[in-house]
Parts: structure tokens; C-alpha cells; sequence
């Protein structure tokens, strides 16, 4: 198995690490324009091989994603001080532009994960650049938000993550909403949970979705990048998609036109089905608002585009 | 980690097979009164650890289990042609009566956990010899049942298994029942998910129940015992308690002077906590009723100790 | 990746129990003639998924095990009472020439693993019958006498069987033989390891190899089977092979124009390359001793085909 | 489980992401001077538990590392320009002696690694200043030098890093010596594995040692540190101790009043035992050479100790 990651930077490394340890791949490829930087990685990521599987790992060139089973796209500026997100979007769509056209003319079979930011943008363009089936065009969207929570709330209440269960949907960005009409601890309702229990010294729930929102940049603030979890949540992605587990995801997926967080069933063949959660009418009203915020960035940075090709 | 298992039978084994994949355990002891079977099954184990991790596997005698971290207990008698359930109980309450004491003898800090039918009334016997906190002594309760029934719905609905929520609680008999009102695919309600579906030619989800009701009797016609999946079950209890995972499981648990399937979040000392479900009306006299049978089960067994002990 | 498996017999049944457990596979068909037998089994394995991972089990038909990427043989009859081994064989050589032609037509692209016995010669048949590239036919062959001595050495020792490396190749069967010449522990010669040890009330390692040879005998008299051990070796072959971790095993393998145990390289394509052991004179006899013992069995099975065939 | 981690630089979080994928822990402490960045790590790392299993995270002082099953310091200076070697290990030296005492006084039991170079002479002092049984204080040493060098051979021969053996012993650091005599690949002589070999453009072995001693300066040269392999392998260490595996490992380990890396085997306890490795005299030679190295760090190491103390 295959997988091809565009970017050495902290993100792209980190999930080639985590994916190591799955030990799902026995090929992978490192592409990055500073070459000498990939091949310092890849030098490290594989002497780490004999410790978890053997697998043949390169830094390599646009055509070295040849047939890959996965393409990861991790590549991207970051925002430069002082800069517009707006700005910062453009430059990215330019770059994915360029990325989508390799991965259409090498991996036209792949299943393509986007991780760069704004990754609902970048999944819509990067989808409308490949004409790939949208099904095998993905974002991360919400998944490392949706993380966070539960385990904020797993570890406040002294339950396994694993045991709760709440979507934080929408734009991975400041208009992502939770659906508390939904969420649970153990199967019960979150509400009943809390009822139910007799620490009194805790933190509301509300506070830990504030938390959960401001985490990156609490992160970004103290370490300079988030990289260990949103490599970790790929690699995940990637490992339960390849083994077909059909389980469920917040990933950023096509609907309405564009590309939202949103739960959906994933395997082999990407995405299954998207999860029919039911919102509440507050939930649905910022749901929308959410939508809106995603569509004007699309239209901008299609502007941009439309701009940059009459230049041309 | 030492784990002891009481019983050398096909349940017991498939415990122990188990038990191995997941890595966990550095000593095992199998102790059966048919050593000559224990013996060729322990070779036949420890002939597999090259293939999975060193671990020390035994053949022993009940002051073998010393200083287990967990027992484990498959042993007792099946039901002959022509007895009555009850005729069984009193059987194997004798046996687990005498494999409490060896317990509380030998390894009075280790988490006990019951697999031995019927598992809710044996459980409690367990904990009354012992005299261990309630919290240590678990019975597999409704686990397996619970198990069945998401397998089943995640067949039929192509989901993961581990995206189905749904209790089956009570006694792990013919009185169970299956919580409907909080039953969830992928967080959604069953309902709501089955409305949105597009598979129109699927089971009804209350024959899904039915056959798990069934599966047991189902499983015994066809190959003359179930073991495999109680096997992983067990070893999966065993593996989230020892790593302190916090995870909800339907064990059969101490409460209202009973002990009987219901979810508890499961930690390294045990029962942390039961979840505060919420049942409707329908399921809450279901449930009384499922105590009902229990409490009579238990009734019937200690009047038989009593006779027992007064005719000594 | 579906790996069809023919025989729901113990065998059978515990090789599909730990490829559950590895979690590679996410479909899985097991053919028998006793269909009932082998839908109990799948229902049991199927109860399984939720602890492990989703995999979709059936009890098939010849047809089903269509486009598999393993099809494991654990089929044949058992020696009967007072029945010859040479009877035995011709039996099941005729249960494999059909087996083996069910494959040609269904899965030509499958890596095939034969465990029935007697291995050496059934793989044979099996490569002959199917004329596939004999780099994907492998038989089981002493992969498990390798792995008991193993395990007995590294109890005594005190070392993880990991660390212990000696060949058993040759027949699966008594004509086997250690090879004594190559053996370390912890890359140090066993002898070596054993003159530096503290511990002197030992089995001289010798006798370690005659209790090797002799497992198999011990476990059926005790237990009436063996098929744990089998059953992790074969399914940590599987995995091996499919994750293409080119580690080296002592499968049954072609060369001399027999199938013989020996060391050799498994890839994601079967047989990589033969590892060039070094035997010294005393082995070397051996050896070609064991490959006498298995062209006398070869030349018998065909030598009854051709009468079988001249007769029809 | 407790791990507690001195040290949240590249080394350290590297060990700490691996050890989050073994999934042994439940709970784990960083210490680190720069508390606002041991705190974004933290944050990070928490981040992942609901992708692996739930684990008590935090960044701590000193004394939250109390009961630490295992404690592991990364801590320590880096080379400044300029900087002589022996100038920077009297800096660290003085780190690791703080840090021995708030292991002695808070974590008597804890098995102890040190990573933080020169690591042979660091866990000298470690052990002289805890004055812990020596089997539980056990430096890194050549353990990813190994398996740089196994990885190496693996690529080129087409084997699993796990069927190449050969130890790199002595100094970490430019007078270690790989121990050609004992070499194999597959069980056999690498010398005979090469000259049965159809493979004829490949790179002489003993410029793939030679690549392996330059391998950290390649890689901190391209990417500025080396971070990924020595988490990996410090991660697979902790895991095969925890689980008693009693696995052979190239670590700093006393001998001789000094430590130095050499082939021993592994246990809960530590140190169980020297593998009784057997050199040519040219080994010899070179391995006493490598001794007097670290000798003459250590005696540099104590005479600054000295001068400190009788200054202080």
C-alpha cells in the first residue's frame, strides 16, 4: 500500500510518523519543494522502521506519487504577520492548483486527503481541479476539532473518549457549531450524564467547546504549530479507510455545492454515505451561517483564479 | 500481568487464545481438574507465543493463580439432556462456591470476572464467597449479546460496528431486553437513520434483536458450543480494564442487591460508575421483570446452600 | 483483502480466529462440506467483529471464494484407526487435486497456503494441479516445529523467542531436522550462550529438539488436536506476506522438484528468494534424507492418481 | 502505567507520540524548564488520545513525576557553535545530576532512561548519582545505531530489518564498532548471504556502517535534529521492558565501571543479562579503544564535578 504526502513540514512528517505505526503502508513517498529537508526526515522516519514494519520511504518528486493508494496534502503557506486570511487563502489555492494537477496525472485512483487550511476551501478546489469523483476527495475538516472535545470531556468526566460522542460540524474555522442536541457520554444524553453526577467542581460543558475552538491557537501560542494530534487524526483517517471499517467521520465532504465538516461513513471507496444528523432549529440556522462563511471564501478564491488565468 | 483462568473447556481456551493476540499478559494459568486437557491445550498456547509476545503459560493448581491480577472464570458444568435450568444453577453454584474460596485464598487483590452461565446469578454468588468490593467482581453479563446485536445492524446498515449504540441490559437470558430509546447509528437515532436509508429489502431491527436473542441457541445447534466470540469478548474486558480505559461495557454489575447486565464505565479497579441510562416505561418494567427472574434464580441457589450446609 | 479459507474444522477455524485478531482482512469465506458446521463457526467468528474490526464472514460454496487474495487449505481427512500414512495420503491428495482446481477457476490471482497434511506433499499436488508460479504456492511446512523449539528454548533460557534463531527444515515430519550449525541466541552460537549461562539444571537442548519433534504427538494425545499454534502461525504468515515485510519463514517451498521446508523470504508476492543456509555434512545428509522420504510419498500419491485416472 | 518525561524538545515529544501509538500508558508526565512549551506539547499530545486510547497527560514539575514506572530524560544542552564536545558534556552532566536526585527522591522504583548524550557518559553519572541498582539504569547507547545499520541492510537485500542482525557496540559516538562476526541476515553469515546474491551493483556493507556512523550528522545537517527514529526506538524499548518481553537490545548498560553499549536482554526488571557476545581480536581491540574513550569523558566529567564542588 502506498502513500504519497505533499509537504515535510511539522504536519505532513507527523503523519508520516503516526502512519508508520499503523503499519499499513510498505510504501511511501515525501514530496516537498525543499528537497534537502525531505530527505532529512525521510532518513529519520526510516531508520524507524525496524522498530515498527519494514517500509520503503522517499523523498521524492511530483511523478513519485505514481499509483499511490493515498495522496496526503499537507503543503501550503502559513499566515505570514500581518497578512489577510483572505490573502493567505489565495496564495494556498494557487498552490493546490498546482498539486491537484499532479495527483490527476500520476494517482488518478487515489483517494486524496486534504489537511492544508482552509481545508474546506482547499477540498472544494482541490475536488474542482481533479474532477475527481467527490466520494475520494476528503478534507479533515472537523475531525481534530471533534477530537478535542471529547477529550476535554473524557477527561473531565473519567470516561474514555471512545465513549463520547458529539459532532462539532461546519467550517473548520470560528463558525464550527456543536450539535448538543446529539451529544452523549456512555449513550445518554450529556445533559442526563451530568445530572446523574456527583463532581461539582467542574467545568461547564459550554466552557470546554470554547476551549475546544481556541485550542489551536492556545497551541500555536505556546509550541509555534499544532502537529501531534492533526497527525494522529490522519493518520486514523487513513488507516480505517484503507482497512474499509465503515466508520463514522467528521471530515470536510461535498454537499450543497461546497465542502463542509460534516459526519459521513467512510471506506474503501472513500465516502459511503453522509450521517443523517438531525440539528435543532438554532443548530441549523448556524449550520447555514457557517455555509456562508465557507462560500465566500470559495468565491474569492475562485475570483482570484479567474483573475490570476486573464493575467495569464 | 498475571491472568488465571478457571476452566480449560472450549470457552476458557478461546479466552486464553485471545487474550494472547492482545499482548497484555506476561503469566498465565489455566487450572481445570482435567489437568491432562490442560496441559495439551497449554502447549498448544504457548506454542503460539513466537508469533505474538513471550508470555509464560501454565498448567496449574488453584494455589498456581497466586497474585493474579485477573481470574477469569469459564469453568462449570453444561446443562444435560432432560435437566432443568435450575438443576444447573445448583450445580454450578457448588462449583463456584468452592472456586471463591481459592480466589479469596490466593489472590485476594485480583479483578474477578465470571463467564461461567448463568452468569448474573454466578456472579453474585462470587461476590457474596469472596466478599471482595462489588467493584472487582464482574460478570460478562450482556456484553456478547450487546455485541450480536451491533454486528448484525452494522451487516445490514454498512456501518462499522463500533458506530452502532445500543444496550441490551438485564439478565443475559431469555428476560434481556435491548434499550431502543437510546439506540444510535453513528449518533443518529436507529429510527431516524432507517427513515433516510436506501436499502428498502433489510430486516426489520426488532428481528435484528430476535436473532441475537437466538443467536446462542442457534450457534449450540450448528457446532455444539459458542466460544470464539465470548473468547474476544473477555480478552477485549480484560485488555480495557488492565490499560484503564474508562470504556462503557454491559457487564452484569452489582446493584439493587443483584447483579445484572447494565452499561458501567470500566476502569483499572473495576466498576467506576454505572451510566445513569434512561429507560421508558416499557423497558423499565422490562428491566424489573429481568430482575425478577434473577432475584428468583439467586433465591433458589441459596436455599439450596442452606440445605446443603445444614445437611453437613 | 478477502482471504478464503477451505475446512471449518479446528484448523481451519483458528487460523480464521487470529487473522481476526490481526485485522487485515475485511472479507472472509470458509467452505466446508459440512455447511452447518461452518455456518455455526462464521456466526461465532462474526460475533467477533465488534471487538476487533469489521469484517464481513460467510460459510461458502467452491464459487464464493471468488477474486480472493488468500485461499488458505486447511481441508483433508485425519488418519483413521490402523489406517496407513500412505492411505491418508492418497486420500487427501484427492481432496486437494479438487480443491486445487476450484482455485485455478476462481481465484488465479490468490497466494495459496496449504496446512494439510502431509504438508510437504499436498503442496506439491496443490503447485502441480494448479500449475501456478510456484513463488505462490507455499505450504505451511516447519514453520511451527521452528517456532515450538523456539518457545522451549526461550523458557529456559529466559530470552524472548524473538531473540532465538534456529531452523527446523526438511519434512514436516520425522524426518526433520535442526539446524544445529546456525543456531544462536541473541546472535550469539547456542553453545556459546550456554557455556556463559549461570543456570545448570537445564535440558541439554538436544532433547529440547526430540520434545520439538514429538509436540505434536503430546498435544494430540492430551487434547485430540492440535490447531492453536497452527492457527497463529499460518495467520502471522498471512499477514506477513500481505504486508509485504519480507521476513524470512521455514515454509514448505519448491526446489529439486519437491516442496520442502527450507527458509525463504516472503513478500507480497510469495516466495522472494531461498536464504542460503550453510549445512554442514552431517546436515546436509540429513536433508537429502528428508527429500528422499517426501519423493516416496510424491511418487505414491501420483502413482495413485494415474491408476485412479486410468481407471475412470 | 506511569511515564514521566524530562524534557519537551524534538527528543522528547518524539518519545512521547510514539509511546501514545504503543498505547501502555495511562498516564504520563513531561517536565520541562520552558513550562509554556511542555504545555502546548501536552495540549498537542492529549489531542491524540481519542485516535489511540485514553491517557492521563500533563506537563509537570519534578516532583508530578512521583511513582513513575518509568522515567526517561532527553534533557540537556546542545552543542553551541564553537563549543568543545567536552564542554558541553560538563554542562549536561551538571543537568543530569539534578535531575538524579528528583528521580531518587521521587521515583525510587522507576526504571530509568537516558537519552541525552554523550549518553554513555550521562548515564554513568545517572547511575553513580541515584546510586540505583545498576540493571535499572540503562542508557539509549547503540541501539539506533543498530538498527540504522539494520535498516540500511534491509533496503539493500530486499529483507525485513528483522531478519538482519548485527550489533553496533561501544561508544555512541564516533569509536563504535559494528561486530562483523557475528553479522547475519536471514541466519546466515551476511559474507554468504552476499555471494549467493544475484543483486551485483549494490554498496559494500562496510560503507553502509560507514553511512550509518554518519547518519545523525547527515540528518541534523538536513533537518537540523534528529528526533524521529530515537522516539521510535526509546518507544520500543519502554514497551518491550513494561511487557517483560526479555528481547536483546544494544543499550548503555555498566560493565567494566563504566557504560557502554553492548547486546543485553531486557526484562520488567531491567537488566537481566549480558549477552556473551564473542569478538575477533580486531573487535576486541576496537571495543577496549571505544572503553578507554568513554573513560576518559567520564574522569573529565567527575574532575569538573570535583573542582565545582570544592568551589561551591
Amino acid at each position: 500500500m502506498k502513500v504519497s504526502i505533499f509537504g515535510a513540514g511539522r504536519v505532513g512528517i507527523s503523519i508520516a510518523y503516526s502512519l508508520l505505526h499503523t503499519k499499513i503502508a510498505d510504501e511511501m513517498v515525501i514530496v516537498d519543494i525543499d528537497i534537502k529537508r525531505a530527505e532529512g526526515e525521510v532518513l529519520d522516519l526510516y531508520h524507524s522502521t525496524p522498530f515498527l514494519k519494514r517500509c520503503n520511504i522517499t523523498a521524492g518528486n511530483p511523478h513519485d506519487i505514481l499509483n499511490s493508494d493515498f495522496v496526503i496534502i499537507t503543503a501550503g503557506a502559513s499566515q505570514s504577520a500581518g497578512e489577510s486570511r483572505l490573502s493567505l487563502t489565495k496564495r494556498n489555492v494557487k498552490i493546490i492548483r498546482q498539486i491537484a494537477a499532479q495527483i490527476k496525472k500520476y494517482s488518478p485512483d487515489a483517494i486524496v486527503i486534504n489537511v492544508s487550511n482552509p481545508v474546506d476551501v482547499l477540498s472544494y478546489v482541490l475536488w474542482k481541479e481533479t474532477k475527481f469523483n467527490w466520494r475520494k476527495v476528503i478534507g479533515t475538516g472537523t475531525i481534530l476539532d471533534t477530537a478535542r472535545f471529547r477529550a476535554l470531556v473524557a477527561k473531565q468526566c473519567g470516561v474514555s473518549p471512545m465513549s463520547v460522542h458529539a459532532y462539532i460540524i461546519g467550517e473548520h474555522g470560528d463558525s464550527e457549531l456543536l450539535v448538543w442536541s446529539n451529544a452523549t457520554i456512555g449513550g445518554v444524553s450529556i445533559k442526563r450524564f451530568c445530572q446523574f453526577c456527583t463532581n461539582k467542581n467542574c467545568t461547564p460543558l459550554e466552557s470546554l467547546f470554547e476551549q475546544t475552538k481556541n485550542a489551536a491557537y492556545e497551541i500555536i501560542e505556546k509550541k509555534g504549530a499544532t502537529n501531534l494530534a492533526i497527525g494522529t487524526a490522519t493518520a486514523a483517517l487513513v488507516e480505517s479507510i484503507y482497512r474499509d471499517e465503515k466508520r463514522v467521520w467528521t471530515v470536510s465532504v461535498f454537499q450543497d455545492n461546497l465542502y463542509i465538516g460534516f459526519p459521513a461513513i467512510l471506506g474503501k471507496n472513500g465516502v459511503e454515505k453522509l450521517v443523517p444528523v438531525k440539528l435543532n432549529s438554532v443548530e441549523k440556522e448556524a449550520f447555514e451561517r457557517s455555509k456562508e462563511v465557507i462560500k465566500k471564501y470559495i468565491k474569492e478564491g475562485e475570483k482570484s483564479e479567474r483573475e490570476e488565468s486573464s493575467s495569464n
